[in-house]
């Protein structure tokens, strides 16, 4: 059972534990400094099917496929999926999952999807109502671009602060048994809005929400600041990073050492051309599942704290005028 | 603890209660047939504000506030909120709640989020991670038209199958302790996909997955076919309500006399020009949240079985041919 340790963390006794992952992203990730890190690598963007957006419900399809085949588990096996994205009316999840006949919850969270799945489907497991849960999310840059900003084709020139979608998916299989790294603690994140209205600039943001969650965590933990071997926020880019350590230092949280973002991590800013990094439900869900999953397993990291950050605008509400709310759910796993 | 009793359903022997609702509705709502039983009728569908979108996130916030009133707690007292809505990214919950400080799971499920979001919530109370949360929904009859078909100023002739998406927001504080209304099963739905393609005849689509969800609450429950005083979907309408009935008969689940669908009962069909009845977020939740708990707090019913209902599509996916998957999600609510 779960015990709440303060208003937005609980802690989970019972170790829920990742018993499998798994990432597939495009060729540009790839080529990225993360790249050997990720299951398969798809060079064609239409990952042969005849739209962006039945190449990102592929790409959460396969990832599915995957994290069951690594697993050794059936779809019988898994007794809910918790998945998102980020298309208008989520159908990346929902198409990628539809002959699973698995029970669904389709969740919202923009990019802190991972986070958010990760955490729900952790505490449906520690709560026994489920012996296995798969926690997935994907997003796809052409999608992406042509929802939230211009076709590709347009040819659009980019602002320094703008962030590159990741193009994949990630997930993970949650289970009551085993060994490997286990879902210790979640920090669930309240909206934070400082008045942002610039959409090209979502890492500043989001890294009020994700100080605000992270503060949050050490604070109702009581966890050393140095507890995580890696703590990484999902997609707060380059510009981002910077504002949210700052903002940390300021509540006299000092995890300059330790800290990183997934967005900075998944490209090579200079070489790749991404302005200020990656971003997506992709982004942490692939690092999650490659990067952080290897390091942990192989007993390179020992603990890892990671905060999953979205921008839960939309088109409209930007033509509206209105600001941008951003949210941070936080997950600690560790190696017990 | 919670008790798996099927691959799709669980038992919450701790019984979380319904400590409180509420649903606030628009105009044409406030003149159906259960118009008496809303706590408010706004007649203004802008609800003073400049947008549909805003006037949507308003019926949001302001259901919030009278939930919170009505249960005699402040926004301190609740652990989580679960919502979601139609609208691209969810913004009409978002928006809604961003300023109550309440850590967020955002949720898309469609029209069936009001079964989404008091599935999640009744779990993560029964399983002791929360004393107190929020399950609420909206939308909005003038924001779906002109996302999901065509501006209401373009005065489009609809198609009998048509349905008139409810304007409105409806939701519930879950709560650990008190009498009332408890939430006893939840059979959480898998996507069904039948393949219809036509997105003005969403009924269709949804009443295999209606038929799927109650056929596998009773099979796995055990429970007679006549335990519940009322079993509800959320939006088949007139058409898809007699599609469900017959598929259920198939099935040897024999109802009718005690079924009925929150989207036929919610307009005067003749009356009130809305072809196949009532759609969206807001339908099955007001009709929770008015009616059925209204019912069950005066003893006039002892048991009722929502069974939200939702249409997975977007614009997209069927301009790209896809067909619609669906989902139902149920969740049997008793005296106790």
């Amino acid at each position: 059972m779960g015990t709440r340790v303060g208003k937005q963390t609980v802690r989970l006794d019972g170790h829920p534990v990742i018993q499998a992952w798994s990432a597939i992203v495009g060729a540009k990730e790839g080529q990225g400094p993360l790249g050997r890190y990720f299951d398969e690598v798809i060079q064609d963007e239409y990952y042969g099917e005849k739209s962006f957006e039945k190449a990102e419900s592929k790409f959460l399809r396969e990832t599915f496929a995957k994290i069951l085949m690594k697993g050794n588990v059936s779809a019988g096996d898994i007794q809910y999926i918790f998945a998102g994205d980020l298309l208008n009316q989520c159908i990346s999840a929902s198409f990628g999952i539809r002959e699973t006949e698995i029970p669904f919850f389709g969740l919202y969270g923009a990019c802190s999807t991972m986070g958010e799945s990760l955490s729900l489907g952790s505490m449906v497991v520690e709560s026994g109502f489920a012996e296995r849960v798969v926690c997935i999310t994907s997003s796809h840059f052409c999608s992406a671009e042509k929802q939230f900003r211009f076709p590709v084709e347009f040819g659009s020139q980019r602002v320094p602060t703008a962030q590159w979608t990741v193009t994949g998916a990630g997930g993970v299989l949650v289970g009551s048994t085993g060994n490997g790294p286990a879902v210790v603690h979640i920090t669930t994140g309240k909206i934070v809005d400082m008045g942002i209205t610039d959409a090209n600039d979502m890492g500043s943001a989001m890294a009020p929400a994700a100080c605000d969650t992270i503060t949050a965590h050490f604070r109702e933990t009581g966890l050393p600041h140095n507890h995580y071997d890696l703590i990484v926020t999902g997609d707060l880019g380059n510009h981002g990073k910077k504002m949210c350590l700052k903002l940390l230092e300021e509540n006299g949280i000092l995890i300059r050492d330790f800290y990183d973002d997934c967005g900075v991590m998944i490209f090579d800013e200079k070489r790749q051309n991404t302005n200020c990094g990656g971003s997506g439900c992709a982004c942490s869900a692939a690092v999650l599942a490659g990067y952080i999953m290897d390091k942990l397993t192989k007993k390179e990291m020992n603990r890892a704290l990671l905060v999953s950050t979205g921008a839960l605008h939309s088109p409209t509400s930007i033509q509206q005028g209105e600001s941008i709310p951003a949210i941070a759910h936080a997950v600690g796993i560790e190696m017990l």
